[in-house]
């Protein structure tokens, strides 16, 4: 049989959330490859291989799948959420880039339901309108890049989805990112914090960004910064379609 | 039994891109009410009313969800894609805030696979950076603002979503918006066009902008453009995870 490369996203944490497709592509696997995390919502069973893997070794990960896929392995490299935001799916294609022996492999990319889809339906409807997503981590860019993206997106008015705001290996990032939103005239802005969306020990928090501490996020937070015109309905948090 | 409301995301087409969560809810609905083309996407079945309307009548469909649910109904507003990414769930939240009575209902938003995550997932990964996503109608918003807002994105250097480019009654906007990326320095960076993701009659497309043409977009067409590091790996567009 011929071997096939899928990357394929888990969503957020509930099974309740995982598509048809990504489900029938796990249960076809003979390895699957992602994040020990990730890996261990899969349950084991025969003919399976599992092969968890530490956090920083994304590009590893990728050229050992592509290797097994090669080899005749029925691969999956699973992803939280979507593989294709701030996730696996780049990371297979610069190990392929790197691999051309390999570019002749099925591949398949299966998407998912991304954090902030998750953490702003259970807010109400935070993306509504415009929106960008920033991820916070400057371990593959420089730190201006980012400060940049937050002073334009705030220019621009949109919603500002950031993605990984807060590790312990980056512990003042995400405080930096606020007062840069601060500066940029966002402190009246809602800010909503999700942690852990969908997952049992799920929590959401709403306050606006003068409010806002760096402690409120850690590294499982999903932030969304409101726009301009982001307001509440009762306990809903919402972007309303137009511009007044 | 108590009304309630759910606000659910279809996906872009596939039913193999339905999550099981929307599945359970669709299955548990006295009405749906939505799009037509949407709402035809449910089978009937008996004790389950369905509600098709036309595509601008949001605010009103939105605000006769919320009427049914109040009399007792299992009412789910579908959407294709997410529900909160422009489409009904900030619609629902504006009839709300309209309607205080309705504001103990209980309602739930379930996110879905949106078009833009989808259509990455066919072309590679070229939402594996930093993006954004932009509405191109202007039936809510004036056109300065999305130009505006075009402009700082490629600043920004976001690879970008363009939702609802082009339709029979705005054919203009579209051509406007490569024009104003093109003047921003952008006639290098990739396009995708990804018309009709998942469905029977999938297409996509990748072009540099300079070579894109307004012609090439439809009222079913997704499109991104990509960063100024986007490029291609046979056949694959993908956003490398890192700013050199």
């Amino acid at each position: 049989m011929k071997g096939t490369l899928t990357i394929a996203g888990l969503g957020p944490g509930s099974d309740a959330l995982v598509t048809p497709e990504v489900s029938a592509a796990l249960a076809a696997a003979t390895d699957i490859l992602g994040y020990a995390p990730y890996v261990a919502r899969v349950p084991p069973r025969t003919g399976l291989t599992l092969h968890p893997s530490d956090n920083r070794e994304e590009l590893q990960r990728a050229a050992e799948a592509l290797r097994l896929a090669a080899e005749g392995g029925q691969v999956v490299v699973v992803s939280s959420g979507d593989p294709g935001v701030f996730a696996m799916a780049s990371a297979v294609f610069e190990a392929l880039e790197q691999a051309p022996q390999y570019q002749d492999l099925p591949i398949r990319v299966l998407p998912g339901i991304t954090a902030m889809l998750a953490a702003a339906a259970r807010a109400g409807a935070p993306l509504g309108h415009d929106f960008c997503a920033i991820n916070l981590s400057d371990n593959l860019k420089p730190w201006a890049v980012i400060e940049k993206r937050l002073r334009l997106a705030a220019e621009a008015d949109f919603s500002i989805a950031l993605y990984n705001p807060r590790s312990a290996s980056r512990p003042e990032g995400f405080g930096r990112a606020l007062a840069v939103l601060k500066e940029a005239g966002c402190g009246e802005r809602l800010v909503i914090f999700a942690r852990a969306i969908s997952a049992p020990d799920e929590k959401i928090a709403t306050v606006t960004l003068n409010d806002a501490t760096s402690e409120m996020a850690d590294m499982r937070t999903l932030v969304i910064v409101g726009n301009s015109q982001t307001r509440r309905v009762g306990r809903w948090v919402y972007a309303p379609r137009g511009v007044r």
